[in-house]
């Protein structure tokens, strides 16, 4: 960027962080007449291509879709209705797409809703800097706030705004700028790890499958023809280093298998392994003076269920009626309830997590819930009832 | 009971305990031909004046009719099939009868099911032994296992049969006489105490009220026109001492109230306060050798979701089975897979007591539980799916 571009920006909006919460938000505005600034950390190569969630719901999709944003992910997306679990080595699956109105997912790995996202903004005349620096946010409770930062030329920049929206992760500047003692912070650590992988490897099934196993749960997600994501239980403070790829592929070999015999794991070059703590961290309220945190700024789940993507668009699809209502009529109804209305789901969200969390485990050290776990799965493959629940839960209400 | 009738007796079954399980299980097998003899440490009259639990599934009421048990029952019972959840002083009704097919709870006191089938035993022929001591159990591997015990008038008598059934509740002699070791004990403390009141007060609603109050749970419960149970929601040391009456009915008033200010609790004489420890105790297998333990001796559940005395009658219909088929057709089937057959019930009961532990308590010390615990109400109250699959475990599949 030119420091000529940067000095003394004004806009209505600025959107602190270029992941799907912060994206959404600015192409929603943009669209609504609303002038708003993005800005973004890493470089536009590195949350081009970052690997993170890959699960959309169809209400996310249709949100998405009325806008127009939706194209390339309608084209390529893998529209699943069907998942699969196992349990000492006997699978039965739950056609969750079936049991809630034919409601299916998309899977469409994050950097491409992330990539689809700027290429819309960017063609719709919108305003976004990456690799900026030393984000600082000032005057919050002040109707003019304003945000700071170091560009990627090394030029000291500010933009004044009406309102700022927090959309930079977990980790999130912006809600560190909320002074301390003033948000309620609600966390769960369930003492749970995943060992979370990624390889080059096709898909070894079609539905995504849970498995739980004596010594812990595995999971197998899809990403594409060409790409799959495996998940293994292990204890939270387990290292990668433990890991060695054929270790990982005996593993879930293992955790994976049938008593029948019949299941082989495709392999293939494993391109990422981490280390995921199974925790959830909410902050009430999801607001302060007009400050608004947005997605992971506000919320972590479990990847269990695979919510945080659509956590995130919701609270963007919040604030961008709000906001929309704000300028269009002076309306600040919106606003004031949008920590509300966003909470109200994500506490939904964060309770079938919890619910799912404890299916799909199992721990040696408690072998009460491990029953309670088997039970609920067995519950699961025999309750029509019990299913059409998961359901409408699993794909999204 | 004289001494003249009482050395060497033989009998088929030998049923350590008159309460629910024993007595089906008495009756059933009476009924089947095969002699038995049951043997209860209480008093008939104690045993037919213990107030405990009052609420019995269709599942459990079918049972007794079909073996012509349940005429008292079916005349008397107050059927049910709507229940009240209270939150933040809202409140929304579950109309679960009409949610699975009008199955129904009956509310009929444990004591009055007690005091029918045990009118039916004798009636038919059954003997029945009260206000023995000192029970011993002998010979349990043995094809002959052999029960002793000190009858009412202070002799010491015994029985040789081919099994024994330990229907003797959570402090059970029987689960005691099985060597150390030899049974896994699975145990789950909730951390949450009920002050549990009986009042000869009649109920202040027609359907039974679950309270989610900021301050912990009150419940209300139906017992009979003129009887009515509450719970309070208390840490599980608390002491009855700290709860006077009038601090009962103030806690209890305030708890159950709605925020439009029309709830009143009607009030009464107080004739039972104790406190309940939440907590979950199940024994596997439940049977060793020729011993096979039933109800309470093998597992206890909380009384959230009233699982109790019907998991209880379920493992006496599971037995009398699998007794009716050795005797009929020399076949062990049953007998080897009844620990198996009635722990499915089991864990799938403890699955559905601990979500709705979770959903109907609160806790100052976990606001995030907290919290999914109204998220869990709110999807009651909103989603049909969820009230259809919470219809189905609470009435009873």
């Amino acid at each position: 960027m030119s420091s000529d571009r940067s000095t003394n920006v004004k806009s209505a909006v600025a959107v602190v962080g270029a992941g799907p919460a912060g994206l959404t938000l600015a192409n929603l505005t943009l669209q609504s007449g609303i002038p708003c600034v993005v800005l973004e950390r890493s470089s536009r190569r590195e949350v081009e291509t970052r690997p993170r969630a890959g699960v959309l719901e169809h209400r996310s999709v249709e949100l998405l879709e009325r806008h127009g944003l939706a194209d390339r992910l309608l084209a390529q997306a893998d529209r699943h209705g069907t998942c699969e679990f196992r349990v000492n080595g006997q699978a039965f699956q739950v056609d969750y797409a079936d049991l809630y109105g034919g409601r299916t997912h998309y899977v469409y790995p994050q950097q491409e809703v992330v990539t689809d996202l700027i290429a819309a903004f960017i063609e719709g005349g919108g305003d976004i800097r990456f690799s900026v620096d030393d984000v600082t946010l000032h005057d919050l409770t002040s109707e003019s706030p304003r945000v700071a930062w170091t560009s990627a030329d090394g030029v000291r920049d500010e933009i004044s705004c009406d309102f700022v929206a927090g959309c930079d992760g977990f980790h999130s500047v912006s809600r560190r700028s909320i002074p301390s003692g003033y948000l309620q912070e609600l966390v769960h650590h369930h003492g749970i790890g995943w060992l979370s992988i990624l390889a080059e490897a096709p898909p070894s099934t079609k539905a995504i499958i849970y498995s739980l196993h004596p010594d812990g749960f595995a999971g197998h997600m899809l990403r594409s023809s060409t790409v799959s994501r495996y998940y293994l239980q292990v204890d939270p403070s387990e290292s990668v280093d433990n890991w060695p790829d054929d270790r990982v592929w005996m593993e879930l070999q293992k955790r994976l298998s049938l008593a029948d015999g019949s299941w082989r794991l495709t392999t293939g070059k494993i391109t990422e392994k981490r280390i995921l703590d199974m925790r959830s961290h909410v902050v009430e309220p999801m607001s302060y003076g007009r400050l608004y945190l947005l997605g992971d700024a506000a919320h972590i789940i479990t990847p269990v269920g695979a919510k945080g993507m659509n956590l995130a668009m919701n609270d963007a699809a919040v604030l961008s009626s709000a906001l929309t209502e704000y300028y269009k009529a002076g309306d600040e109804t919106g606003l004031k309830t949008y920590s509300d209305d966003c909470l109200r789901r994500v506490w939904r969200a964060q309770e079938f997590s919890q619910w799912m969390v404890g299916m799909i485990h199992t721990s040696l050290d408690t072998p009460f819930q491990a029953r309670l776990a088997q039970a609920r799965l067995e519950h699961l493959a025999s309750s029509k009832a019990y299913a059409a629940s998961f359901a409408e839960n699993y794909v999204g209400p």
